[in-house]
């Protein structure tokens, strides 16, 4: 039997059922169905404009398209594995109902341009719907550090207790790692904001096809300048998931952190009922799911990252089919990045800090120590190194008999150094003191704390006025 | 609203959307729906020999379970999200079916224990297909090496012709990769092949469990000897993961020559129009895009494994709520292998040699260059550092003049040097002769490679029988 | 014995062995010995600027760092494995040296947010140099491109012959994305380029450190806003390894092409014997072996970012030993990167192409298959569905005779179709017409060639500005 | 100037500069040595077998190839980079001993398969070093176990206390663990243990050579079959490395339980001042370095396996110049295993349990609450769901007044569920008798640890057993 594909003019025999089982995109490429008709009715404008369709024939196209997007978008459209791809699926389609001329869309573009230029679009699409939860995110971390300016919380280097911080500090901290990843999905989205239409298989077009009208339709940055570029790299995508993958890492440890600060033992956190489970066993369990799947996340988009490059490495110009599989890891990442969003985003909003036990462990954590051996060089004029190893002693003496620098008595000091019985001992290793003596910008002071909350909202406002800037990109 | 999940006790609030949507497994892990019953039916039977069921009980319980699996198998089951995972969506239409005796099931189990022994009988399932798969391969390879003996075929090192070698050796040596890929395959099988019920949450259970009787019920080889162990790692998956990536490797390169091999400019083999694609757009073209899409779902696979090498990183005992997702590359790569398992195969199978383009190839591309130094050195008693030297001024003459060794005149083979106007020289060069030369175990001398065959041939009956034994494993 | 650490005040026992050789990074993180110098004399200036050091004592302290980097220049500088690291190297030196007053320098500084800062310079260094490696090379790209315009190449997809292109469009592809890589490369610098000095081990400082003062001594762009933030994240030189990953594929896809047309099937390039190897037994064989190795080393650099990722996933804040093997992926990419950028660009320059064969190769594949088609709906009124089968028979029968489109009879293209006689056939046909008609920006036609160079001259411009303002930020 | 290089023949010019520094290896491919000298001994004595060096020449050959083992080994060797890999350096050292005969060694032989056959030495070599200290780890691991059956630890899931468990219990689950992991390197042993020698560069060899007195020359348990898979693949790598990556994500587990536990606010494990370091500024911190670089060395022998896939990923047969950076991966691999080999083994031998800690714990963890719960259902007769609630609402009350279920007083539990006040409720929630009622294969019962540590035992002496087998197939 002869196939009837598109491209089956030399073929003698029907493609083999691995060929097509194997061939298909459709499964999957479907998500693409809003930017290729998109994509087209931009494309159909132009053909008209350049006297390849009359205005009649773009008018019926038009109508046609917009059917088809409907229809899709009411579960009312069959795919057929046949069909291969969204691409053939629409065009098909729209033949069917608008008859022979369907097939004039075609004319100028290949399926290799056309699927470049639809990930773009459906790149600037999604990074906006992710841009916007950042916002949500970056401001419930503001607003979770103002509230929360008053609490010291321990300071953690190599999960020991190092110096007490205020608990905004902390927040704040993962704002602006969060700002970094905010920006570099800006720049993912311009980097996808380009025409490629117009490329066609990899030369460019036998057309007097208009790409500024093109770029304009489409609200479109700018232009690819070379054809086989246009639709032999993979670069938008890569940078996208190079995006997901940092954020996810920053994902991955504010969900340790959750973890940890939840477990009985540290006890500084508590998520709501509704952000936790239990166990079908152990009725005492109230464990912190989303955060461990969050975790967990990092692994899938940095493995998908992982897909990308190994599946672009060493293969020539221009497409190659292997590209078929590069909206696998595209798609999910998309999904994931929104999950875990939201997930951070409530996880932050609701929890509670357990004040109590923070300041336990930060005088059972000796979290005081430095200021104390700072304050011996100050005040009482001791080399550093000397004053280090007298704090030391403090401290060795303090765990021998589960004291603390609050509650190791007088004489016990003063057998390790004189200077230790000085009334502004009490002062010294104040935790709020601590704190306060970090006043220098970008420190814990709460002067610092303030001032540092004010620069988050400015640069959260500009980032704002960036998004903004995109989102008038979107047509 | 009071929580009505099964470990609700404690718990005031119910579940807020984004902790039902991030926390559901049950989209993808129905996959498993199967083992989940066979496991359950097993465990049953084994609460009744230790008394904890009735024999009547555990008749009602297995008749409601093999009605579940009927009504799954017939897309009549409704899977709920409120019900998270395919362990409750069972366990909950059990219950449906014969009232509260249902929940007794879960008596003396976890779903720590249940998702880590479903995914191991998981395993041992889907790698008796890929065996099965695997044997069909093997046994390609090596007809199409008989049918190859007698081609001669250019064998390369940096893609620069080397030297010449019968097409049956190239063929085998891609028997030779997919023999160890089934090896690990059959290791991954032996992995998975291991009791974890009665593990329970992580220390064992608190009732008779009788882990022989359960070990015999699901025919498993060996019991996992630490509670923790069996619930807290993923060694069986990663394993199964790792298996598949090396298979993967290897049918990107075999992928990658196919694609080399069928271009115009190499011409060696010729794929059926049913294992390619034409184009949309250029009539001319006929894409091995199997190949294509073979080699780059390596990528897909490779970072399958990444995915879940950097999930398990650093999680600390026992089960974490990460491992939930350790089933989406693990899924994914059971049907990736399948699939490109049978597109080599028919590919293999279907490929035809362009010999005329072979034998040209190799004169143009001087293959048996080598062997004329070593006749120089062995016939001629030059030194091979000077027999290396006048072959290079040699080819570097027919370069310049587009000669062959064959096509050379003699007068011109004589200003190189005296001894290459021997009569033996003709012989020095012939293709045949260079590959009978190599007569040495493995070598690419015709008898060699009947005796390679020969052992090949051996050892997929050794590997048909390796199968075998694991297929009498499985329940 | 006790233990002579600056930091062993409290600890009773010496390391043990095993603690000091897996402690040590003194065998890698002496690379960064000039930008710790420069960042303990910009520091010394600040200790002065606020009264902790007076002037004499500045004064002795930069002669003594001086005096350590000329030694370290120099060789003769002892690095101990008791000194751990570069910091601790440089500041024990100092002591010895200037005495006591070396200790001083610590002050109000912690190992954590040195080396952060440390390695921040160290990226601003390189990066400056890896940038003017890159101008030199897209300067040969566009050279290379003003040189070849008149050659006509055949263009690609899935290894199949697709449609004549320009020599010149091919090279300016490879252009193109090496601009995506330069600015992504830029955006690394702008990352790095930032004060963490202050930071201290995570809460900032009980000094009165100058932040503003430090920025402009070590001239830096901005100024980290949390100390946290500042000693925790490594996103720096995660997007460094991206960067160097991105290019990294570019350069594989790039050598893989040069590997395949340098194999003797294709021939269309030819590389210096400069550039290529031969083979110890076989005379004939000139191995691409650095485009091989480019190739290789795309795993190299994208398994270093996989490294970073994997070791940052699920590390709670602030700073963790983890963290110092941060340098091992980094240090290793940076010498990959200059190689690879050096190799590609000498290729490129010394590349020839072989004319003759990229000609017969172009006629051999029907390349202008698509055009033909194209002819026969525009001045025929074909559809373009009729068309395509048309010349898709004609193809065919060109593939069973070994004709191509041009040596094909008349008489057998008239049997196909009658317009296949039309005067106009050879014009259709050709090569040279097939990439005229692709005039619309970013074609193949010679006049967008010469758009296209002139644009990328003007993007060259615009990145040499670029790398000069940036350079102006070295200090 | 010519070319000087051995296959210089048809060469104009020399290598350019960047030729020689990317392609030279012998920076780093020296770590090949003494497997370079013995397979050259071994290659050596073949060639007098069968007659193609006499008597004399061996023994010329021999002190010859055994004074440059002597040389490198005493550091008397000048590397240098025009002799560009191990081979070539210790061939024309040999020439410079012995003169010209030193060439004749490189008769019937390519580098191509004694690059191959030496790595695979060099495996066997070092993962019998690596087997011995997994044997020493083993031991320890089950020494710990024996010292702690009678200390009850928290079990977590989720990090959240779950249920007692014996201390021995969690040491044995890390045991077997490690046990897959040894019989991960016996595999790699198994797959290394191949004679390759004779493959030539990819198609055998034009002499007689005696493959099987070669391989009972280099006692080697099995012939490779294919002389082109021989070269081509790098099966053995990929093995070792994932068996390394195996490892070391169990590793980096436990690394993160001992950081966890090492914690203030755990305090359930403390190391030895010889394992731990201080700060440099924080006078009490005791930073578990060593367990943080073990977890962050995961992601380095990680992106070494990810490094080899990439590199090898769509590369064609046989020998391609990428795969000279196969041994990059490998020689980090083998030299990261090591240390942390011997990291964990020190820790595990020198960390002490602190009771007092775990107890209150599992107390205030409400460790035994699924207890209870089962023994509502035991005992009382409640349904499980009714008992799971019951319990559920005393943990809450618990909670609320910071009791535990030992201190709860009786008329509380009483308003919750009369059966709470039964005699047997002290029972009920003890931690041993938790512990003994887990009386099952691999549960956590006393008289199952016994059993437990009696099978490891067992294991351990299988495992050394294979070791000794293993160590006799060395030379």
């Amino acid at each position: 039997m002869k196939s009837k594909k598109l491209w089956g003019g030399r073929f003698e025999e029907a493609p083999s059922s691995i060929m097509v089982r194997m061939g298909e995109s459709i499964s999957y490429d479907k998500t693409l169905f809003a930017q290729d008709v998109r994509g087209s009715i931009a494309h159909a404008r132009m053909l008209q404009k350049i006297g390849i369709l009359s205005k009649v024939e773009l008018k019926k196209m038009e109508l046609g398209l917009l059917q088809v997007l409907k229809e899709i978008k009411a579960n009312q459209f069959e795919f057929k594995i046949e069909n291969e791809d969204i691409h053939m699926s629409i065009e098909s389609r729209l033949t069917e109902i608008i008859g022979d001329l369907g097939k004039k869309l075609h004319t100028g573009r290949s399926r290799n341009d056309q699927v470049s230029q639809d990930v773009r679009l459906y790149l600037k699409d999604e990074i906006i719907l992710i841009l916007e939860s950042f916002l949500s995110l970056l401001a419930v971390w503001i607003r979770k550090a103002e509230s929360s300016i008053d609490i010291i919380f321990p300071g953690y280097t190599h999960l020991q207790i190092a110096q007490p911080i205020r608990a905004s500090h902390y927040f704040l901290s993962h704002f602006w790692a969060n700002v970094r990843d905010f920006e570099e999905f800006l720049a993912s989205f311009d980097r996808a904001d380009e025409l490629v239409l117009g490329s066609g298989a990899l030369a460019g077009v036998n057309y007097p096809t208009d790409r500024v009208f093109l770029q304009k339709e489409l609200r479109l940055s700018a232009i690819n300048e070379n054809s086989i570029d246009g639709v032999s790299q993979r670069d938008h995508i890569l940078k996208f998931l190079f995006s997901v993958s940092q954020f996810s890492l920053h994902a991955s440890r504010f969900a340790e952190e959750v973890i940890l600060f939840s477990s009985l033992e540290f006890s500084y956190f508590r998520l709501p009922d509704s952000l936790t489970t239990g166990s079908s066993i152990m009725p005492q369990k109230k464990n912190p799911d989303i955060a461990e799947l969050i975790r967990g996340k990092a692994g899938r988009v940095i493995g998908g990252l992982n897909h990308l490059m190994v599946m672009i490495k060493g293969t020539p110009f221009a497409y190659n089919r292997d590209f078929q599989e590069d909206k696998i890891p595209l798609f999910d990442a998309v999904n994931q990045v929104k999950l875990v969003l939201e997930g951070v985003r409530e996880m932050v909003r609701e929890l509670k800090i357990l004040e109590k036990n923070t300041e336990k462990s930060l005088k059972q954590g000796f979290a005081t120590a430095t200021d104390l051996a700072d304050w011996l060089v100050k005040r009482k004029g001791l080399p550093f190194r000397s004053s280090h190893e007298i704090v030391g002693e403090l401290v060795k003496r303090c765990t021998e008999k589960h004291w603390t620098l609050d509650t190791i008595p007088k004489e016990e000091r003063k057998k390790i150094h004189e200077a230790l019985v000085d009334p502004e001992y009490e002062e010294a290793i104040s935790l709020e003191t601590s704190c306060e003596k970090k006043d220098v910008r970008g420190g814990t002071a709460r002067r610092r704390q303030i001032e540092q909350i004010s620069k988050a909202k400015q640069k959260l406002n500009d980032l704002t006025k960036q998004y903004i800037q995109r989102k008038g990109k979107l047509k």
